[in-house]
């Protein structure tokens, strides 16, 4: 039974790799820039279903994993990759000393074509960052390609005091709701019955 | 400026790696067994600074970093390394569908000998397991030389729903606590002013 991970993130890769078990990464062609849907879970929701099916149509005879995380500001804002250093700098601003809410939406396609979706929402309390500290982390280049310009995974740590949540759906991969997921579409995971 | 990291545990090293620290690894020879302090929060504070003092006394001119973890029941028992698969058994069942504590206290000695301590706690929320799943658990043998019988770095986390605390102060070594506590013993740790 081929699985397939429908995403290019190395961060995802190196969950999955954790489980032990044996996958393909095939990235999918969705444009997430074009996607029109504003709210912040649904928007998740719906690119976690066209990764997934992008790759699930191409790739007969395999159950696909989809997903996409989002951060969400605590004053509403969607906060998605920055693409300069000013608009990672301004993400960063707006959320030291606050808390964000991260969500990553997972949709599992089976062999039959059916979707087994979920979404795992997770907040993360940043310290009050001082100008200096903020210069630091813009310097490290770590915010790049990172939804919400912070990663929990390595030196971003720094920066976060806590969380409440899954760790890994912050990192880019929810394993407790995958787990669950992947037993629903058939997949043997081990013997554990998420 | 020398660096040591006073404990055995590989997953220790992984996260002070992932900080891009140099540092070199020399476990203590504290007997943790030995210790009489039965309150949790204290016992992880007296066994951190045992395993720091020890070490710093031998490699004078070092920061030393020394670490404990220890994890509680929801009834308040104390849950260390299991050394039996019965006893691994007993500990996952005491965990099952409730909420354990993870302490995981901190102990840096600087080059003038002064302490830095502090402790990281932190909430895990344990799915309830079915026999099947706690025998599968137990068959992964993943248990051993953990304390209360889980981990949550790689295939422990299909059995956690959620935390509330720091990710990495449950794996074993609190990150950001981490980093305060190396700023005030005046250890350079890139720019950040935690």
């Amino acid at each position: 039974m081929k699985l397939i991970l429908a995403s290019a993130s190395p961060q995802r890769k190196v969950l999955l790799e954790a489980l032990g078990l044996k996958f393909e990464v095939i990235p999918s062609g969705i444009e997430e820039d074009d996607h029109p849907e504003p709210d912040p879970a649904n928007r998740a929701r719906d690119l976690a279903w066209l990764k997934a099916s992008d790759i699930s149509k191409k790739n007969p005879g395999s159950i696909v994993i989809g997903c996409d995380t989002l951060v969400v500001a605590d004053d509403g804002t969607l906060l998605e990759k920055a693409k300069t250093v000013d608009a990672a700098r301004r993400m960063i601003e707006k959320q030291s000393g606050r808390t964000s809410l991260v969500h990553s939406a997972l949709c599992v396609i089976d062999l039959k074509g059916k979707l087994h979706e979920g979404i795992s929402s997770s907040k993360v309390f940043f310290k009050k960052l001082s100008d200096q500290e903020i210069d630091w982390w813009i310097g490290t280049g770590q915010w790049r390609d990172r939804s919400g310009s912070f990663q929990i995974d390595g030196l971003g740590q720094l920066m976060i005091e806590r969380i409440e949540g899954d760790y890994t759906g912050i990192v880019g991969l929810p394993v407790y709701l995958l787990g669950k997921l992947l037993t629903e579409a058939g997949y043997p995971l081990g013997k554990i019955d998420n």
